[in-house]
């Protein structure tokens, strides 16, 4: 079963990879862009079937290991 | 208008991020989650109203600056 976690920084928490993203474009002359965010997500394969126990599954990945909860959200979406 | 970006490496070239994220999942006590990709994602506030347009001026974008078309692919996503 596929899966797949976006990890985001919260509102309000500088992000300076963005903000960098938005500088760069601009430099380069793409105007009108602004409020450039980044953030990572992470594909997985799991050998869990059904979905309700792969979230759960994820859901104990994303507060051990995936995000940063202090200063990170985190949404799950499940594949298949 | 707001658009994200998905950039993800292409099959075949080495992810040792995701690599470090199975790993790592696997010595937590997960199991049977194997295949891990990381990659990163865009949000931007385009000035621009047409979609069309803002898909082509980010598309220019990604291939100039957010990714490196070598060994990165890329997908596009205009919401509203």
């Amino acid at each position: 079963m596929k899966a797949t976690v976006h990890v985001t920084l919260k509102n309000g928490v500088l992000d300076p990879q963005g903000k960098a993203i938005g500088h760069t474009l601009s430099s380069l002359g793409f105007d009108g862009v602004d409020d450039v965010r980044q953030g990572k997500f992470i594909e997985l394969n799991l050998a869990e079937t059904d979905p309700a126990k792969a979230r759960e599954q994820i859901d104990a990945m994303c507060r051990k290991l995936l995000a940063n909860t202090v200063i990170e959200n985190y949404s799950i979406e499940i594949a298949d």
